[in-house]
């Protein structure tokens, strides 16, 4: 049976692997695979007058999110957007500058923000496009992936306009509960219509990006993290949305057990410190992904592979979709990724 | 029977929560609570012309060191110094640039380093005489708690110089694996003489201030700090060392357990992201302490005082120590300082 076959389709194995199958080698794709680690994605880059507007061009930013499917073996491909494209749609102001992070504008009142939340998905319909470009030109065993950035880490972008230091946020969430509170929401209700749009343009599985869950003590995890994740889903689930989902609460340490219980995702992604243990212990009931150290990508050498075989031996008795633990690095050698699919995949990779 | 009993002396109640005891009121005190929060800690830090010669100061360290302890009820002091004074000991340069982190220069030999390592605690010997000043002054029933940085967080400034980006020391570990481990060993035997000198001076517990823990994969946070802390802990009990020591794996997340069960402290530091359960698992062995949120010491208000009496509730029925998550910040009101103490010590406290 060939995943071209009209009459017996096979679910791409990312897709089975959310299912809870697991496979002799598991499926890979990596965050940030389309990057600048890639010299044909640095020549497009080079042609948009900047990122957002990048991000907002259907074509470009279809192109690139198909570059690595083309060059690499991997088995999913993730929409090349930005987890503040949600604030812009909000009306606040974003932008980069060359070689900083990004900036943000000075936050609209969270009542304006609210009035916006319910229009995401059509404010943001380029990414939508994006999507139905890559799914028509993708091949059937391969996944699309649609994402967004989660409430919380999106609000510390938010509150903080910008700036490296994310204690700001954390302060601002002792400091005016209500308030952050009511903006969570209206990120909770802006990311379900956001998902939606990005699942009815082709997206076939759904990863919820918490880049910013370090330090957050338990209570504040729980509320920050774990219960707008859940209303999240649910919200998606009541409007139909039946994809799977992962969530990826980077940085949470001992309370990333608890999240995987408590909330309603498929797979749950692992970030460079993850034990083998937890990996196990999650693998229970759900699929994991993770969580190779970029670090250790971008160095190579007898150790990467050696990793890689560790973390293959711990983790793929049960369902596993392989990853790094952080986005892949710009000046990661091509090579080291090539080197690290052939053992994953078991396949002669590049030349 | 009071505490100046000169015929029943009673065991100060940080150290007996270091042996296994609990109390109805635990033991507590502050990372950095000698500290800029403090305006007479301002004061003295003024009259030293850097940050150096301030820790090489024992009048001012030993000064600075009582301060919080004239002013709170804290049951335990730590000496006034800094983690990066090894460094120094063992021939590279350190600085401090006003409003800047520390500063290092290019850092030398691993051989000439080693030949360094066992006149650590000679070349840092005014670290002791600030401990004999405190401790003569100290009242019987406070404690004196010496401490080292551990050897991962140490090697991560002396390779990158100062730079506040991090993984330069990671990407060196996967890049020069043996000359990482010779360092960690110079750092491993540095740190047993500097310990065991600050013990002879005075300190009636230890701890290893393991800071930069975060994002260590599981093999490589065992190699660089699992197993370099057996060893310190070996080789300062091979000398006759028989105090407590406390270990800080800070950032660690689900390593922590693992770090619990396998290394010989007496006390696991636990950081802001520590879980209830995390806690209460170590506690079946050890003696924790933790894990405010210093930001949340900060803030202040109805939250702070909850968060207070959740951790009394989750931990205080095992063997605990009350403190911060990691150190308290430079613009803490003390009246939020007094709060705590007073629900935690369950006696009035400040005006």
């Amino acid at each position: 049976m060939t995943s071209s076959s009209p009459i017996l389709k096979q679910t791409p194995k990312f897709l089975s692997a959310l299912e809870g199958q697991s496979h002799a080698n598991p499926p890979v794709w990596f965050m940030r695979q389309a990057g600048r680690y890639l010299p044909e994605y640095r020549a497009v880059r080079a042609t948009a007058p900047d990122f957002i507007s990048f991000c907002f061009d259907p074509e470009k930013a279809a192109e690139v999110t198909l570059q690595p499917m083309r060059r690499f073996p991997f088995d999913a491909s993730i929409v090349f957007a930005d987890i503040l494209l949600i604030p812009g749609a909000l009306g606040q102001k974003v932008w980069f500058e060359a070689g900083e992070g990004p900036k943000l504008g000075d936050m609209p009142s969270v009542e304006s923000m609210a009035e916006k939340a319910g229009e995401a998905g059509k404010a943001l319909s380029l990414v939508g496009e994006t999507l139905t470009r890559v799914r028509s030109a993708l091949d059937p065993d391969k996944a699309l992936i649609g994402f967004a950035g989660a409430p919380w880490t999106v609000a510390t972008y938010m509150i903080e306009k910008g700036s490296s230091d994310r204690s700001g946020a954390r302060t601002f969430a002792y400091q005016n509960p209500e308030t952050l509170d009511a903006l969570i929401q209206v990120l909770v209700d802006a990311t379900i219509d956001y998902l939606a749009m990005q699942v009815d343009a082709g997206a076939q599985a759904l990863k919820l990006f918490e880049s910013w869950a370090e330090g957050l003590s338990e209570p504040l995890f729980d509320r920050l993290v774990t219960q707008p994740h859940i209303r999240i889903i649910e919200g998606l689930r009541a409007r139909g949305v039946t994809v799977p989902i992962i969530g990826f609460p980077r940085g949470a340490g001992t309370l990333v057990e608890d999240y995987a219980a408590r909330t309603p995702v498929q797979g749950v992604a692992l970030d460079t410190s993850a034990s083998a243990k937890l990996g196990q212990t999650i693998q229970k009931t759900k699929t994991i992904q993770g969580a190779l150290d970029p670090l250790l990508l971008r160095a190579g050498g007898d150790a990467l592979l050696k990793r890689v075989d560790e973390m293959l031996e711990q983790w793929n008795q049960g369902p596993y979709i392989f990853n790094l633990g952080h986005g892949i690095l710009p000046d990661t050698p091509i090579a080291h990724v090539e080197a690290v699919l052939e053992r994953v995949t078991g396949q002669k990779v590049g030349q």
